[in-house]
């Protein structure tokens, strides 16, 4: 009989589940507003009905649990106050294991998403690899010689809290300058206020590049010299085989991504060449 | 019958040969000026009758060498274009084995520093471990789960060529605003010349320091600024267990420490709050 696993993927704006099997295809999948402003406890209910709803329309055991959630600790199991969520600190593994009675392990989604891209994604066989996620946040996920980087109280990979403006704007964790208060879908939704003076929507704007959009061009090249500086830190300091950009920012597409990797190369190109 | 091995570092600045046993002591040691201007086929002989003469005084028959070396690479073997020697690219792991009819092994000074802190130093027992050296120029040595992180092409750790300052001092790499600009003994030589308006003995300006030189604060205190910076950038990436400084710039002491901590805890301190 074919096994199967609970995936649960908590964003800031929304949170997804899925039964996934042994081939890492997602079976079923339900995607429901995560309403960051409410508690773990209104949150969790909301979760647990919407799992039981997809257990009881496919008829699946799911033999345990894999979640992905902002400020995720795969050594402690807690999510420690995550910025973009109303939770302040939970035991996400003790209260999940109580619910659903499934052995479940978390971590942050940029971990998660760089194990995917290993396992099933674009990085088969890859041992050094960086994954960066571009969504409300800015996650990084490192792998070393093929394995998820936890550093010493698992959380290495915060590369969204590197400083990339000397006295640069306000950053959610409380720090200032940092990549994410500029590359992040938050970060580049003030970028847009400053350069068009109001609102657009981002994902508009992203649609507006591929046409080569004057003002889409200003702002997703603002991006990209912050995430060619901050890409080049990183790289600098583990030299990854691969880096790998993801996540709801990079629906921009391939004129965004080469925008990113000129500005990279222009920070980096001297070293490369020494190697 | 005891074992040894011929430790050899190779500094922009001076080298220096010791004969080494297996509790990690320096039986013998020997100190030359490296001539940074000089081509390695002309250092190669130099360095080979300090050796011959090392194991003719001492009797000693050497198993292996161990070669620390700017720009050295554990996997190729090779040293490229080290910015602070006149050397171009040498295969030094095959020049060195066939000379000394010797098994060799290369790597960057920083590396080694921190496989020797780990084995021998404040660090026994660390999983993961970040050590800078602060000499000629700023390295990175970088162990993860108890290993050297060599990177994809055996060049991770380039620690001292992240951008601390955007558009700031040209790097002997060929980047600018890098933090080996301003936190190696090169950089601050610069700094004060732009501070004190002439050349002061960086040694001489440590010793000031430790009785409270106000122009030693200054100069110690932007170098502290930038290593905080950097310190809080890697640390943010790699999360690690301790924070290893050493090299000559060190010798400035205590004093100069705090500064650094002080800066780097300014610089991470709401991220590690979150943890």
């Amino acid at each position: 009989m074919e096994k199967f696993v609970l995936g649960i993927d908590i964003g800031g704006t929304n949170s997804k589940v899925g039964l996934i099997d042994e081939s890492g295809s997602i079976a079923f999948r339900e995607i429901f507003p995560t309403k960051s402003e409410e508690s773990f406890d209104i949150y969790l209910p909301r979760l647990k009905e919407i799992v039981d709803k997809l257990l009881t329309i496919t008829g699946k055991v799911p033999i345990g649990i894999g979640v992905g959630a902002p400020n995720a600790n795969f050594l402690t199991g807690m999510v420690h106050e995550p910025p973009n969520l109303s939770w302040g600190s939970v035991d996400l593994k003790k209260r999940f294991e109580e619910l659903f009675k499934l052995p479940t392990f978390v971590d942050n989604d940029a971990n998660l998403a760089a194990v995917s891209e290993l396992l099933w994604g674009c990085a088969s066989g890859v041992k050094h690899l960086l994954v960066v996620t571009l969504g409300t946040g800015v996650g990084t996920g490192i792998i070393i010689d093929g394995n998820v980087l936890q550093g010493a109280f698992g959380g290495a990979g915060e590369g969204g809290h590197i400083e990339i403006v000397p006295n640069g704007r306000a950053c959610g964790c409380g720090g200032a300058g940092h990549l994410e208060a500029y590359a992040s879908a938050t970060g580049m939704k003030l970028t847009i206020k400053e350069i068009l003076g109001s609102d657009v929507d981002l994902a508009l704007l992203g649609t507006a590049l591929k046409s080569g959009d004057k003002d889409a061009l200003k702002i997703f090249g603002e991006s990209a010299k912050y995430l060619g500086k901050g890409l080049a830190s990183m790289a600098t300091i583990l030299f990854p085989e691969m880096v790998v950009l993801t996540g709801g920012v990079m629906n921009a597409g391939p004129i965004f991504l080469e925008m990113i990797r000129a500005e990279f190369e222009k920070m980096i190109l001297d070293l490369l060449e020494e190697k």
